[in-house]
């Protein structure tokens, strides 16, 4: 199927995704149930979890080759993590030059500045076609088994949209995420990178290190079993998965750093404060940080999102 | 009511509760619930909390004066903040001393090693009848209308007797926090203040800094515009009231100076495999405090306590 023209006047896209995991999987699932899609087709390397897809009815159909998967896509979300991400755009930009109409191309990785510059450096420049995006929703679940057709909804999906852009094509990848319930906001791609290591990456990496620090101590066995809720809570982000982290903080380096020395060099002015006992200091970043928590935290229950 | 010879053989005791928020309030309504308690009585400043507590059949009756409660009581609970406990030690430990058979004293606050020391100063050496306690439970809610006679069922309860106890004593607080369907276990006062300072102080204190941090960048709005449910779960404890945090921070100073230097000293190490590009390192990290956090979930599923 092709669009004529301007994208999404009248046709219903065939929708492309490559990696069927928790969001690519809810995403089809959401765009097959709204009858956005004309079609939602699965690519990826295990036939096991696509055929699975098929019979959880997330995807109409799949296919294991890569070119038959561009072909038959009229926007192709690229839904697998951030560094394979990379990957994918590297093998699929040069075989889409010669396209008089190449398929609207997107993403879902947590990090927009690797990938814009992969891109430009497989393009020569940004292309036309390609919308990067992310949207904030997941779970520490993952696989297409997990996948769920109202995840995006009331989540938002930042669209790092660039001059270079076609405008029907940024219009077309906003039109599928709100489609979906979501809603959808344009960043520019530093500050994208810049926001999501401050709220995201930077806890991942803090969960992480405190959850290891503790297991690696003398006394891990008697931490582990008189934590309780709050330490749960706190941690909950540490049973994500270590690959998909792995390759966020290697790939948002610069933002993910600057963002670790400033958490740093608060953190060393609190402890100079509890070192001298300075009440004061400590009562007044607590209050500072309760009330700012307590804000986002109905900022949150307004937007829909469950809150506790 | 006075119990004669060994403690709780027959005669059920009178509770007397200093403070009346959310633990103190938590622990009357269970005792009351439960017929472990003859009666329950409240004490504190504020009468409108207490009134309150005897309306919502928390306790049986209260009083403002702190002698009057002192006298009624065969087990005095301090479910005061920890700073204010020290406090209240030093205000009943001295009206004590001359009586043949003073009530058995407990407590709940988060540190146990600052109250030894206070109860050792005002004392001379530790009282026989004071047992020092901390159930390992509470809730970012606070105050008497938070009372939950539900909340100790499944959560441990740490006693941390020392020899010089009398082990009538410390049955007595054992079988009032069993009662509740709290797991009671002993243990070592500066273990438990390592092991708090590991798995909660330091946790409030990286959410505090965190969230402070964050609050006083420039790009503070869109941080918290764009933060998630990862966000959330991982600043919850940020929302725990600042004056009691304040005050458990400087009471188990060095224990949490500690626990923050090993924390540093471990992100340092993750900080640099981040700027190496060490994706090795990253790797292992992240998936060794998965596997302990998985395990500390699962852990907390067998217990009872739910699990996200």
């Amino acid at each position: 199927m092709a669009l004529s023209g301007a994208e999404g006047a009248t046709a219903r896209p065939t929708v492309v995704v490559l990696g069927l995991g928790l969001i690519g999987g809810s995403l089809a699932a959401a765009l097959r149930g709204n009858g956005f899609a004309a079609a939602c087709i699965g690519w990826g390397h295990r036939e096991a979890s696509l055929r699975r897809g098929v019979e959880l009815g997330v995807i109409d159909r799949y296919t294991l080759v890569l070119e038959d998967a561009v072909d038959a896509a009229d926007i192709l979300v690229i839904a697998t993590p951030t560094l394979i991400a990379e990957e994918m755009l590297e093998r699929i930009l040069p075989r889409l030059r010669d396209r008089p109409r190449p398929p609207v191309i997107t993403d879902v990785a947590s990090v927009k500045g690797s990938l814009q510059r992969t891109a430009e450096r497989v393009w020569g420049a940004m292309p036309p076609r390609l919308v990067l995006g992310h949207p904030i929703a997941g779970s520490e679940r993952s696989g297409v088994e997990a996948s769920n057709a109202e995840l995006f909804a009331r989540h938002r999906v930042i669209l790092t949209p660039v001059a270079a852009n076609e405008p029907s094509a940024v219009e077309l990848v906003r039109a599928m995420w709100a489609s979906t319930g979501a809603e959808v906001v344009d960043m520019a791609v530093a500050d994208h990178d810049r926001v999501l290591a401050a709220t995201s990456h930077l806890p991942h990496v803090l969960a992480y290190a405190l959850v290891d620090a503790l297991a690696r101590s003398d006394a891990s066995d008697d931490i582990f079993r008189f934590a309780a809720g709050g330490f749960r809570d706190f941690t909950r982000i540490a049973s994500s998965d270590p690959v998909m982290w792995r390759d966020i903080a290697i790939a948002n380096r610069p933002a993910l750093l600057q963002s670790m020395d400033l958490f740093a060099a608060h953190l060393d002015e609190l402890r100079a404060a509890i070192e001298a006992g300075d009440g004061d200091a400590l009562l007044q970043t607590f209050s500072r940080a309760k009330a700012a928590r307590d804000e986002f935290a109905a900022l949150l229950a307004a937007r829909g999102q469950s809150v506790t």
